[in-house]
């Protein structure tokens, strides 16, 4: 009954700039997969972490990631694809068969805490799956043809966050159907709440945000400091 | 026919921690209510900007304020209440009867464009209501009870912000059914939206970010950093 991650690091990361794949763009010095990485790798629930790279980066991904801290529990990069779903059924290839639990998590959140990790593993367990998220800030609107439609109660908002935490079973029964569909879903969580599964929510924090532009850069580096100056 | 602002600033600002209200907290040396303001009153369809401040502190915000580029066009300031539809309330009661338009801006969101402001105003001119938004990045759950609810399509979901704009009467009325149901409402729009009257959504820009936490002062003076760049 083994927990493995997939750590999808396949993001082409225009919105850095940076002329290279996201991941490998550098948070205070560290490139963002190997942030992710290692958050992953210390949560003692989980034994196998697989990093899913973009096509082509094998190479460099596994000289860049050879040294991390719980290199013992990384396996080799797979190759992801064009589209999240693409990446995930690279990573859930690779497992092995008696892979029961399975988290997935996104190489750009790459301040994710291990206390948030296990909550939402602890959680997955107990209901089959569950995802960290955070309230919604802001008052959302659902809009159709620049019209607002519907303003859901701000206490129901919520934004999903990863890692998302599964039984194996249940996440490769929800990609196959919508696989067979052609749908394609914007988190792997909507995967399997189309079977009708339960999806259980679990609070993370705002820190655990997703690196897509250089202002998310500067935040996450101000967050840094400030786990920093706490620790000290 | 004329065209009013109401900038909010009556909020506390616990959460950037500087123990003075929240629109008095420096972005790059200038305080965000002075942000807001300058920029409201640098737009050319508005004629007029009412502070809405904080109990107890008209003389503090009125002496700040004296000096603002736009000066001509700032009302007194007003005291606004604890709850947002408190500050609408005041806001709207000091405005001249003839006052056709109002626009509704929160001054946490001190980086927000002319230009935008100009099309939202269009905007509502044309269907009555129109508010800015952004689309969400996040994928979006509806939550209750601990468990996902639905996960509406990312494209349909977008974070609301300000400027709102609106007829005056239909504000107005819009406000006084909320009150008489005791309806409280996140954003002033939705009081709008409870009416039935259409209300029209502008895409707006991710840089016109509401500065809530230390984490959003750095990223808005990233934002200010660049379009300083640019602007050189």
């Amino acid at each position: 009954m083994s927990t493995a991650a997939l750590v999808l690091a396949a993001g082409r990361g225009e919105r850095l700039g940076a002329g290279l794949p996201k991941a490998l763009v550098s948070l205070a010095g560290v490139p963002l997969v190997v942030r992710a990485v290692e958050a992953i790798a210390a949560v003692p629930e989980i034994e196998r972490v697989v990093p899913v790279v973009p096509p082509g980066e094998l190479a460099r991904f596994a000289a860049l990631l050879s040294g991390v801290a719980g290199a013992h529990k990384l396996a080799p990069p797979v190759e992801g694809g064009r589209e999240r779903q693409d990446s995930v059924r690279a990573g859930l290839a690779s497992l092995a068969d008696d892979t029961a639990w399975v988290a997935v998590h996104d190489a750009a959140r790459a301040l994710v805490r291990g206390a948030d990790v296990s909550r939402v593993i602890a959680a997955a367990r107990r209901h089959g799956a569950a995802l960290l998220a955070v309230p919604l800030r802001d008052t959302m609107k659902r809009v159709r043809d620049g019209r607002v439609l519907e303003t859901p109660p701000r206490a129901e908002c919520w934004a999903a966050q990863t890692p998302q935490v599964f039984a194996a079973r249940l996440l490769r029964e929800a990609l196959a159907k919508a696989d067979a569909e052609g749908f394609l879903a914007t988190d792997d969580a909507q995967l399997v709440e189309r079977l009708g599964a339960p999806v259980a929510v679990v609070e993370g924090e705002v820190g655990n945000l997703k690196i897509t532009t250089p202002e998310d850069l500067a935040a996450a580096e101000v967050l840094l400091r400030a786990r920093g100056e706490r620790a000290a």
